[in-house]
């Protein structure tokens, strides 16, 4: 079923717009068809389309259904900015994989500039995802911050992955294995430059590890994809409910 | 350093076409310089270069150094046909992860044709990605194999990973818990109209055990990228030696 993002959820609802002209035009739907609307508070409400006009689509509300797909945990991606379309990527597929927030991050080595991160072009590549693979929840898609502002917000997370090249020791499944039960996680992502000398010991003045993710250099996206599918793997939202 | 992929590693080699205008006009390099010649046996051979002529660039051996970045277990993906560029994306970040063979692979309810898989031009993403990363090998891009035709392959691999999307009991991680000393494992990966039934019994019948991915579904080049993640992950190719 065609699912769509709303704010209200009344007995009968309207669509106008591109909305509208999606289903009439696109997909032609026809009366009797259902659709989903989804007011981000975990439940799919399901409407019976009663009437398609030329100008929009009456709706009546015939169930409401929890939805299941989204992840009990609340992973937050630190993301550092990425070149031309590498950042799209990431967004689509951290989406699917169940990220709860991306926070695009400038660091010393980052090779572009704030204003090329395009939040309000990620918010819709994020919302058509969110669509695509049943959530029932957008990610959130923060404005830019420089790497330096997000140390206080650190706190708050019971996980914080952090990958370093430099880092010869410790990994990923040695600090995964000595965690108990996680209800929110971060997850943190250099740049291709890597991160200064100076971010990797203001984070690990807030007490963040960092671990090696193996021999091969991962690009950032790769970092940030296969990462954000391991945290999720290893945090149990690979497992049927 | 710039690496290479060769046939020979005398003492002395020799640098023409591509490589040598690479080397010569777009990084400008230097004779004392030195760059890396793979043969792919799992050796880096260190070259010096000693004179960039016009059309082509001398080299001296002076080193050779074991390659401490290709994975010590052998993953073989089998990719059902994506379309457009995606199946571009899955090659060069697999290659990334550390995959050692691609086989695209036509199902019943792949969207394109056999024709549309360019073999050619994922070798050549390959050998890029290889040399980006590090890699002593490029992994095997092989011709489009009809998923009726890999059952014999099949009892080759020390593991099997098959999602299926209605699989909702047995998930990925009981599978890799129940696994012992693994030196080779298969991915399979369908394409976005999932497997056939007849494609899922053929397979259980070779003794492949399907298994979920959680609750949301993935885009089948996103599962292909998530599954090569997690399994390199969880059979110890994320750890340092």
């Amino acid at each position: 079923m065609k699912r769509f993002f709303c704010q209200t959820t009344n007995d009968n609802e309207i669509l106008r717009g591109d909305e509208h002209s999606h289903l009439a035009y696109v997909l032609r739907a026809k009366a009797g068809e259902k659709v989903v609307l989804c007011p981000q508070d975990g439940y799919d409400y399901i409407y019976e389309i009663t009437e398609i006009g030329k100008k929009e689509t009456l709706l009546k509300k015939v169930d409401r259904l929890l939805n299941e797909n989204e992840p009990r945990v609340h992973v937050t991606l630190f993301m550092s900015l990425l070149k031309g379309d590498k950042a799209d990527l990431v967004v689509q597929k951290a989406t699917e994989l169940g990220i709860s927030r991306i926070v695009p991050m400038m660091t010393r080595y980052v090779s572009v500039k704030p204003e090329s991160a395009k939040t309000e072009r990620y918010r819709r590549i994020c919302t058509e995802a969110a669509k695509q693979c049943g959530r029932a929840v957008v990610p959130e898609i923060e404005e830019v911050a420089n790497i330096s502002e997000i140390g206080d917000r650190l706190a708050d997370f019971d996980l914080i992955v952090f990958p370093y090249e430099n880092e010869a020791e410790r990994d990923l499944k040695q600090t995964l294995a000595q965690i108990g039960a996680v209800k929110s996680a971060a997850i943190i992502i250099g740049s291709e430059g890597g991160f200064s000398e100076e971010e990797v010991e203001a984070l690990i003045k807030r007490n963040v590890t960092p671990v090696t993710l193996g021999p091969r250099i991962l690009r950032a996206e790769t970092a940030c994809v296969a990462v954000t599918a391991v945290v999720m793997y290893e945090l149990g939202e690979w497992r049927r409910r």
